[in-house]
C-alpha cells in the first residue's frame, strides 16, 4: 500500500505535484530534477549531472553487481497555451472534484517520475539488499530537439562502456485504462526533403520553360503506391506519407523554377534506413527528374519482441490490475529509440495519454498511485526470483 | 511625311512626349484622355466619355455612313518601379543620343497613341470626305484589373447596338523591326483554382487520414498528359500548366486536410472553355477526388484569320518598310478579346516589346514616325479603294 501523507495525499501524489508545481516548459527543468536527485541520494544513489548545452540531465545508480534496470523520463513539458483556457492555472496542480490531478505534466510525465520514485523507495525500503542495480536516466528536452537529451546521455554511457540490461520509459503508455496497453518497440521514422529543380517560365510560352509540378506528380505517385515491405508480427508495414508540397510564385501565369516536397517514413524492422533511402533514389532517378535529396533520420525501429522485462511488465500490470496488457509497437517515436542502441530491453509503460500536449492535462489520481504498484510489482518479478 | 513642328520634333514625337509626361500610373488616366480628345474634336470625332469607377473611358466617332475603323488602345502605364534605377527620369520623355524616345509608357504604349492622332489628323486632312467612319476605343485600364475599361466599353456598345467592322489595337507586337509582326489573334485563357478535400492526422497513423497529396498526384499527372487539341494553322495545341500547387502545416509529422492547386489553359480555337471544363471535371472525377474546382475565364481565344483589315494591314507595312509582316496568335492576353466580341476584325500593330514593363522602357523616336506612316497607309488601303 503506498504510504500516506500527513496531508491525505499518497506520497506518490504529492511529489507528482511539487513537480508540477515547478513550470518546466522544455528544456527548462525548474529544480524538478534537484527534488528528484535528493529523493535518490537519500537512497544511496550515485549521481552524475550530465548538462548538455542548455539541457540538464542525469545518470543515478544504486548497487554494485548485477542486471541493471533504469527508469527513463523526462522533466520538461510541452507549453500550457493560453492559460486563460486552463479550468485551473497549468502550474498549480490540484485534484479536482472528480479525483483528477490536474496540470501540465500530470500525465507527460511528471505523474510517472513520481510513481518511479515511490516504486523504487518502496522496494528498496522491504528489500534493501535486493540483487541487481536500479538506475534513472532523467532528460528535460524529450518535448523539444531531443539531442541534448536522452541521445547525449546513452553516447556519454555508451563511451564510459556502461551496460544496460532493462529499461522501463515512464511514457503515457495506456489509452483506457491505466496498464491496458504497454510499448515494446517503435517503428523507425525517416524523413526526407525533395526539392525538385525545374526552368521558371510564363505559362503561356511553356515550350521556354520545365514545370516541376508537372515532371513530380508522377514521382510523387509512384512513391506512394509503392509496396515497401509487409511489416511483421509486430510491425504495421512500413507507410510513406507525404506531409508538405509546395511550388508556385504565388502569381497565376507564371511556371515555377522549383518544387519542394516533404516526407516521412515510418518503417519497420524489416527494411532499413539505407535500403529506403536507396529504393527513393533509384525511383526518382527512373523518373529523369533534376533532383536533391535531404535525409534525416529520427529513430530507427527497436523491438523487445520478449524477454525478462516484456514478461515481468506483463505479469506485474496483471498482478496490480487484473487485467493483460496488450503490446503495441504504434504511435510516434520516443527517447526508447535512444536507449535501445545500448542494447538494452526497453518497454514503455505510464499513465492515459488522452490528455496529453492539450488544454487542461490530467490524470487520474488513483492511477499513480496504481502505477506506483505496477513498477514495485515489475522490480520484484524481474530481481526477487522468489516472488513469482 | 510627317508634319514637323517648330522645335524640330514630329507632331507624333510631340504628342508621345506630352503624353509621356502625365505619370498616369494605372489605372490613373492623369489628362492624358483629355488631351486626345482635344485634338479628336479638332477633327470632328464625337465624344462619348465612358467612366466606370475609377477607370476613364472615351468612345469617340467620325463619319456618319459606311465601315467603322477603330483604333483602340490605353492611356495607362505599369508602375515605374525604382525611379532612381532609371537613366532618366521616367516621367521627364528625352531622346537620347541613340535616337530613343525614353520614358514610361513610350512602347507601351504612348508611342502608339500618338501615331494613330497623327495618322487620322494626316489622313482626314488629305481626305476630309473619306467614306466609312472612324473611331477610337481608349481606356485607362488595360494594365490593371481590366474590367471597367475596355471590357466595360465594349459591353456598353453592345447595348448600344453599335457595329464594329475593324479594330487596330495599338499594342507593341514588333520583335525586331517597327512591323514585322502583327497579332492577329490571341489563345484563349482560363484558369482554374483546385481544391482537394483530404483528412488531416498524424504520420504515424495514416490510416486515420486521408493524404490530399496521395490523392492528388495521379489526377494531376493525368492532367498533364491530356492531349487537349492539335491546335490549327492559326494556333499552337493547346496547353495546361500547373502554376502554383501547396498543401501541408509545415510540420512534417502532419498529414495535410487540403491541397491546393492553380492551373491555366492557353487554349486554341479548336475547343471552347466549356468542354475544357467537363473534360477536366470528367478526368477528377475518375481519380474519385473530393474536390471544388473555381473557373476564371480570363479571355475567349480570338482570331482573325483573314479578311480585309489583315490584307491591308499586311500591305500597308509592307508597303511603308519594304518588308512582309509575319501573322502571329503568340504571347499574353489583350484587350483584343473584348473587342473581338463584337464581331469586329482586329489585328494587333505597334512598336517593339523589348523593354515594356522594364526600367528604362524607350522606343526608336523614328519608328514611331513610321507607325504613323503604316496607320495611314492602312486606313488608306482600307477606305480609298482607288489607292490600292
Amino acid at each position: 500500500m503506498p504510504t500516506t501523507e500527513p496531508d491525505g495525499l499518497s506520497a506518490t501524489l504529492r511529489l507528482a505535484m511539487d513537480l508540477i508545481r515547478r513550470p518546466s516548459v522544455t528544456p527548462d527543468d525548474a529544480g524538478c530534477q534537484a527534488l528528484m536527485i535528493e529523493r535518490l541520494e537519500r537512497l544511496g544513489f550515485r549521481i552524475e549531472r550530465l548538462p548538455f548545452g542548455d539541457v540538464e540531465n542525469f545518470w543515478a545508480m544504486r548497487g554494485h553487481h548485477g542486471p541493471i534496470l533504469a527508469f527513463a523520463g523526462h522533466t520538461d513539458v510541452v507549453p500550457s497555451g493560453p492559460e486563460t483556457q486552463w479550468q485551473y492555472p497549468p502550474f498549480e496542480p490540484r485534484i479536482d472534484s472528480q479525483g483528477m490531478l490536474c496540470g501540465r505534466g500530470a500525465a507527460d510525465m511528471k505523474g510517472s517520475l513520481a510513481a518511479m520514485i515511490t516504486a523504487v523507495e518502496r522496494f528498496i525500503d522491504a528489500h534493501p539488499d535486493h540483487p541487481g542495480r536500479l538506475a534513472f536516466l532523467i532528460t528535460s528536452d524529450e518535448e523539444g530537439p531531443a539531442v541534448d537529451g536522452t541521445r547525449a546521455v546513452v553516447e556519454h554511457l555508451r563511451e564510459a562502456n556502461e551496460r544496460l540490461d532493462y529499461c522501463i520509459v515512464g511514457e503515457p503508455s495506456s489509452t483506457r485504462y491505466i496498464g491496458d496497453m504497454i510499448k515494446n518497440g517503435r517503428r523507425g521514422s525517416l524523413g526526407g526533403v525533395l526539392r525538385v529543380q525545374g526552368i521558371q517560365g510564363h505559362v503561356a510560352y511553356p515550350q521556354l520553360a520545365r514545370n516541376p509540378i508537372h515532371e513530380t506528380a508522377p514521382a510523387l505517385d509512384a512513391l506512394t503506391r509503392e509496396h515497401w515491405d509487409d511489416g511483421n508480427a509486430f510491425f504495421p508495414a512500413t507507410s510513406l506519407q507525404i506531409s508538405n508540397i509546395r511550388a508556385g510564385t504565388g502569381a497565376t501565369n507564371v511556371i515555377p523554377g522549383e518544387l519542394e516536397a516533404v516526407f516521412n517514413f515510418r518503417y519497420s524492422t524489416e527494411v532499413t534506413h539505407e535500403q529506403l533511402k536507396e529504393r527513393t533514389h533509384r525511383l526518382l532517378d527512373a523518373h529523369g527528374l533534376d533532383y536533391h535529396l535531404d535525409w534525416t533520420l529520427n529513430g530507427e525501429p527497436f523491438l523487445t519482441a520478449e524477454g525478462e522485462l516484456v514478461d515481468a511488465a506483463l505479469a506485474g500490470v496483471e498482478a496490480v490490475t487484473g487485467r493483460r496488457p496488450t503490446l503495441s509497437t504504434a504511435g510516434g517515436t520516443s527517447d526508447g529509440r535512444f536507449i535501445a542502441t545500448l542494447g538494452a530491453q526497453v518497454v514503455e509503460l505510464g499513465p492515459l495519454n488522452t490528455t496529453i500536449h492539450k488544454i487542461d492535462e490530467r490524470v487520474r489520481a488513483a492511477d499513480l498511485d496504481r502505477l506506483s504498484d505496477i513498477y514495485v510489482a515489475i522490480l520484484e518479478r524481474l530481481f526477487l526470483k522468489e516472488c513469482l
